[in-house]
């Protein structure tokens, strides 16, 4: 497996090109550090994203839904589909209004879906798409039952093209604007896990896991 | 103009369809809280999504770009775009891995893009871009001159149809799970804003703005 992506009219980074990367490691790291992605599919001529949680295992990305969920069987039917992936890392401030920003690292993935009909194939997608929310939580839980499986669909997409952009730092102003007297930097963002939830319902004797102790975005 | 949007093939949620919102008030506290959206379009036959930012005035969504930018491109060329926003707002472990879930807001929005061509309104769109990003920026900074302004695409996307889609609270597991020793709960997410960091290459008499003091996401 070659581990850069050939750039070509879909995949290329138009927009702030310096931004553009088409290597794995960049891709399958923004990928690795979120969980939630935007699945994209044609609905009536309409393109439509719909967030949705995922997994990656090599160079293919699983995602799972009810066996009727639009989306998929939408993206089953289509030729070549996309996923994006966003994180948001910071608002970039600029002395001008034109050079505001943000940082943030993005990827999208292009390739063919596909429908899992192997149960031990999909109960094995199931579970990185479970461990890439909650790394342990597979072990913790009851697995999915004959019934649920019916019920639910899994898709693969074996990545094909893919492009990563990242932007980082400060704010880039023109030259005659760095004397403005005007304030200029980064308001950093970040997604935060706050303290956990027991659900009323629960025995309180039951230990919390590590996967719930130890959880970090 | 009625609150409530009318379900169609397109807006109705069906995926658990009691978490399916119809109504501007809902509609516009999600896109009110939020700056960075997921705007689809369909490129060679395939359906695309890219974070951007945007605004949000009485029924209308701007989004802005460079003037190439092929995604506001693409989406004038539509004959029915989409825009979605997404607020991730927990993890939610249930005792069966069928009934994990998250806690999220997320709204897509249906409609037919226009460019802004008239100065005037563009200028507007851009001011509500830029504070629907950091309230009172706009005062702040230095203004967009003609160059820019002419490097810049601003669209419009009056909304025609659109649904929203919250799922709140505790997991809901099956009745004979509730016996089972597995623990059960939320862990909270939430984008949170980190002390800012001033550009190095400020001048460091230049006071901070309230903008930036009190910005709170």
């Amino acid at each position: 497996m070659s581990q850069d992506f050939k750039r070509t009219p879909t995949n290329k980074v138009v927009r702030s090109p310096k931004r553009g990367h088409y290597d794995r490691k960049t891709l399958f790291e923004i990928l690795d550090a979120h969980f939630l992605c935007h699945a994209s599919y044609i609905f009536q001529n309409t393109a439509l994203t719909i967030p949705t949680a995922y997994g990656r295992k090599g160079n293919t990305v699983f995602l799972h839904g009810a066996k009727k969920n639009r989306s998929l069987t939408s993206m089953l039917e289509a030729e070549n589909v996309s996923v994006t992936v966003t994180h948001i890392d910071g608002l970039v401030l600029a002395r001008s209004v034109f050079h505001h920003s943000m940082n943030y690292r993005s990827a999208v993935i292009f390739g063919k879906a596909r429908v899992l009909t192997d149960d031990q194939e999909k109960m094995e997608a199931l579970e990185i798409i479970t461990e890439n929310i909650v790394p342990g939580r597979w072990n913790e839980a009851r697995l999915p039952n004959e019934k649920e499986m019916k019920a639910t669909i899994v898709i693969a997409i074996d990545i094909e093209e893919a492009s990563s952009k990242i932007r980082v730092g400060d704010p880039s102003d023109e030259p005659e604007d760095y004397s403005l007297n005007v304030w200029a930097g980064v308001i950093p963002l970040e997604l935060n896990e706050k303290k956990f939830v027991p659900d009323p319902a629960m025995d309180e004797s039951i230990d919390i896991p590590d996967s719930v102790l130890k959880y970090k975005f």
